[in-house]
């Protein structure tokens, strides 16, 4: 049960945008520009990825399962590759520069000063630009905000094994984006 | 040295937004309705506490020191407030309900999952409301995120022994809010 009252029978971050919705429009807008911003070297499905890597690393049910449901629909996941990604990440079928870009995600959300020099100069040796160490960051950091605000609240989370709740929200999340509840 | 190819001379979140300005913006703004958007009802000078109360935990030198000036001017700080709290919150001179929310907004700090049923009763037992609780907990886990952004990237950051330079930031921060840099 939420910890404040919130709309009934809304899960998760939508309650919270509902209660108030002043700041929740800024959140909603924020994914948008940040998930789905056009300029990102990183593709919409990576940038999905790294959202349901570090929120599965915060043991945030919601926030895993559903960008986790919308990086499948966007890598159109036949290969598994999230659930791959999540499992272990080096054994992945994903680019050098990606494991690179989680090992540094990884560790923004366990404790951003242990980023490395080496950390980033292997990224840079994989591929990486300057732009996708900072969007990586950028989104880790990000979802750790997220995973906090909505397991502070104790918002309504659906069972993670049920696959086709989460599939529909990561559907509308990968085709509509991310647009705030009236 | 910052991780990254950013502006020299330029500490902290300044120099992260001149780097990529679109989200700058955002975040920007993100800090203007969260901390000064009129309708909270914790006072600017809680919402700065909660956010170097938070920043002190994540042991981010930047925010820390920046949200702490800016408490203490917002507290007019003689009795030193804000240094009592970052030392210890339960010994300070703030209200009873203060302290029940610091204690909400540590939890969130470390794992959010861990804020209990009985933490939001004493909250609510101590006067505060759904939303002082809410607000607390979207403050701490949004510095949760600024936390990371700045020391995953490892931008400048004055001493924080040097109180001057962290009193003009806080000055601003408290007089003027958060406007991006040109």
């Amino acid at each position: 049960m939420p910890h404040i009252d919130l709309p009934a029978q809304v899960p998760g971050i939508r309650s919270l945008v509902m209660f108030r919705p002043d700041t929740g429009k800024h959140l909603y807008e924020w994914a948008q520009v940040l998930l789905r911003g056009g300029d990102s070297p990183l593709s919409e499905a990576e940038r999905e990825l790294i959202a349901a890597f570090v929120s599965n690393r915060n043991a945030c049910t919601f926030c895993m399962s559903s960008h986790a449901a919308a990086a499948r629909y966007l890598y159109k996941d036949d290969a598994q590759t999230v659930d791959f990604v999540l499992n272990d990440y080096q054994q992945a079928p994903i680019s050098e520069k990606m494991k690179a870009l989680l090992t540094i995600a990884g560790k923004v959300q366990a404790d951003a000063r242990q980023v490395s020099a080496d950390d980033v100069a292997f990224a840079h040796a994989q591929g990486a630009t300057d732009r996708d160490i900072h969007d990586t960051v950028l989104i880790a950091a990000t979802f750790c905000m997220f995973n906090r605000y909505v397991d502070g609240l104790a918002t309504i989370t659906p069972p993670a094994e049920d696959l086709d709740t989460w599939n529909v929200m990561g559907e509308r999340m990968a085709t509509v984006g991310y647009v705030p509840p009236k």
